[in-house]
């Protein structure tokens, strides 16, 4: 285990994170608010553990996989350990185990909160809020690949494979640092875009800016009490649009952009996604159209419910807590479904569950055809047996964690439906579930070992549990 | 696929199920209640059936893989539609539909009843509805394979393979018929051992007889409307311990039988599963002390409980209905592990669970090893690659079965928890879930294509996915 390398590695993310700080110290001048303190207190912890950091030579720069799910792990919980500090700081969320759940819940693009009053924070706090959303909707560690000089082959591919979502990396181009860039420039346009289209349609600028980080990074955290339940059905349907845009695989953007638009019109994963999103929100407007005044409104409320669920964002305009068990059930289903590879949402991903189907296909054609080989194939490309197999694994890891999960959070003594929702949602990295945590409710009453129960399921969830996992396997630990 | 050997076994189906009848005709002399002539008109239709499809000449008697799952579908299909007609017959349930339910809940060993009030059923019906546990327990193909000749090699092994539970068939000897044979002569000898303990025990005949057959298929019809709460301490200790037995493999019996003590006592997947059992009841103990008057009364109803749900039999002594949600998430996970493999209990079963878990332990030593080439193993032996393969399309089918249940019995619109451990209930053959299908609830109010998509669950629980769904996939039916 190369521990110079790591620790230099997440010296370098500290040094980014108070480089992120900038932006909330300049809506702390704007707005006049004392809260820049904070931020300034913080930066400078950021700093000084970066430059001690530095200081370490690291003269074998050369890391294999497992450092580099060690890296990604690491790195997120150093990003929100210093990323709840201006919460708890500044007293806007003086309970540290709060403040930490909601900085990991922001940077994991979950949207989970435990507070009960959110336009009690001050500006300076919403913003970096909703910012930790953007800055996780890619990860950081992408970030720093697309703008940091990296000499040693191999470091970037592991580490990109670790915090990226999605059964296999999709090298865009065949340099790492060049796909961070193409990566980073492609989402920050189409924010940018949102953040555009959304002030046309009359919203606020601030509210403009924080809702589109949130969309970007399929996050979830808004800045009103009741969501976005009081925005205009213009400025909900763009939100709306934005979503679904976000949790497309992004190399469909990049084929876009390069004009290979038969390459890009022939994504599998694609067109399952906005199948899925057509047919459930078809069935739950059918399902609850007597809960609103005209079939028109049932679709708009369904629709935003249904992208913001499958696209684990979080959003909601609408209390989905008092819709009938069908649309609730297709809800739930969904959150497990999740976005697609390479977008910036979690859950199981369309791929997986198309990998995963083609699999079972193969199986039972075999038994009709016992002596037919059968290769699975995706978009025209034979699938690795090990892509596959590690599918496999992440299913069965998956299914392991949330169990788990389950288990200990029962021990708070609430009701089945909360619970079980309440792992989905943060696994899933979705934000809420049902009852307790329903789009209404919050985390709140949980206990703490809840608290970092669930931490530990976002975590898991937006980095794809391996990285997670393996800090719990003493071989990684060895020689 | 051929057509003549499958209409061929049907109908030796048919004749052994009239003979199974000749029991109940006994039970209603011997009670001196009328409801013996629904059995003769029963008895009348399964051997004209019989006798009509023996008439025809089948040439080829070689069948494959995928012939034997048909049959054994068929069989199962054909064995509850004709074993439901006393019940229909007789008036005791006089709902078609409900009526299947209730014959398809026997024989799969599910223990599901649309009952509201069990004691309103002569004794002749309530003898059949027990009995039909127990022939579904060891499968009546396998009684068939134990009993009739079969000269066409592969026949049976296809059979067997189909109907039995678990990963990999385990043949006892290499003959097929004295494998079947062996399995039915422990099966019922066990039985006649729980009988003649219950006895004992003080319990009446008819109770001791009918609560036996419950165990052994692990089936869970009890003849009273409170199930086993009426009976003493001592004799629901008994069934505690008897369930236990059931559900653990049968090869283990065998090796004790042969002396091989040492392989006997070296089974992963039996120790496997007493510790999980042993860990939950500790678990659930302590979670529902306050619950009883004292420690012991919550061990010994933990303890039933426990067995109950993970041998997938169902019966209860109490309430878990009213359990605090840790003990019922406990339950519900166990629901899904099930019994061992080889044994007459459903579920996923605990070498599945192994295997799963041993091919995750392999990927992610794979990541801190990349070189290192693993097999998995299990008692000593290495895994074949096409049994990890089919275990995996194993849980990926079921959970698809089970998406699309819960989805479809939605829309009752019954609560949520109701649904998901109603299709967990029925899909894992154990029988009651919670709140309105709780110990204390039944399935009566749910819609005809709610029943009928429950009853899909348990046959295809009951015989293990595979042949279920291989009726429903085209290339079956080419040529």
């Amino acid at each position: 285990m190369n521990y110079k390398m790591i620790i230099h590695m997440l010296g370098q993310v500290c040094l980014f994170e108070a480089l992120f700080m900038i932006l909330p110290l300049f809506v702390s001048l704007i707005y006049r608010e004392t809260d820049g303190y904070a931020y300034l207190i913080t930066m400078a912890f950021c700093l000084l553990f970066g430059f001690l950091s530095s200081r370490i030579k690291v003269k074998n720069k050369k890391i294999y996989g497992r450092e580099g799910l060690v890296i990604v792990a690491f790195s997120w919980i150093i990003l929100s350990l210093f990323g709840c500090l201006p919460f708890f700081l500044s007293g806007d969320i003086p309970y540290f185990t709060n403040a930490l759940f909601e900085t990991v819940s922001g940077f994991t693009t979950t949207g989970s909160s435990i507070l009960t009053d959110v336009e009690a924070l001050s500006k300076t706090n919403l913003f970096w809020r909703s910012f930790t959303h953007w800055i996780g909707g890619m990860g950081v560690l992408v970030f720093i690949l697309a703008l940091l000089p990296m000499k040693t082959g191999g470091t970037g591919m592991h580490i990109m494979r670790a915090e990226s979502p999605g059964p296999s990396v999709s090298k865009l181009v065949p340099k790492v640092k060049t796909t961070a860039m193409i990566l980073y420039a492609i989402y920050l346009s189409i924010t940018v875009i949102q953040i555009i289209v959304m002030l046309c349609a009359g919203t606020p600028l601030f509210d403009a800016i924080t809702l589109s980080f949130g969309s970007a990074g399929t996050g979830g955290f808004s800045i009103k009490n009741d969501g976005l339940a009081g925005y205009s059905n213009l400025q909900q349907s763009i939100v709306t649009v934005a979503m679904i845009l976000f949790g497309v695989n992004f190399s469909l953007y990049h084929l876009l952009i390069r004009k290979k638009f038969s390459q890009a019109f022939k994504m599998t994963e694609v067109w399952t996604y906005l199948a899925i999103i057509a047919v459930s929100t078809l069935l739950i407007t059918l399902n609850v159209s007597h809960l609103f005044p005209s079939l028109y409104e049932a679709f708009h409320h369904t629709a935003f419910q249904v992208a913001s669920i499958i696209t684990t964002t979080g959003y909601s305009t609408t209390d989905f807590n008092t819709w009938p068990p069908l649309a609730q059930t297709i809800l739930v289903i969904i959150m497990f479904i999740g976005a697609c590879a390479g977008s910036t949402g979690g859950g199981i991903k369309v791929s997986r569950i198309i990998l995963l189907l083609k699999g079972v296909r193969k199986e039972i054609l075999m038994i009709c055809h016992p002596r037919s080989v059968k290769k699975i194939k995706m978009d025209g490309h034979t699938v690795s047996h090990e892509v596959i197999r590690s599918i496999n694994a992440f299913i069965i890891v998956y299914a392991v964690i949330f169990i788990i999960s389950l288990l200990i959070i029962s021990l708070d003594s609430k009701d089945l439906v909360t619970n079980f929702t309440a792992v989905a949602a943060t696994l899933n990295n979705i934000g809420p579930g049902l009852n307790i945590v329903g789009p209404a409710g919050n985390f709140n009453s949980f206990s703490d070992l809840s608290k970092y129960v669930l931490m530990f399921d976002m975590l898991a969830g937006r980095l794809e549990l391996m990285p997670m996992l393996i800090l719990f396997v003493p071989s990684t630990w060895k020689k």
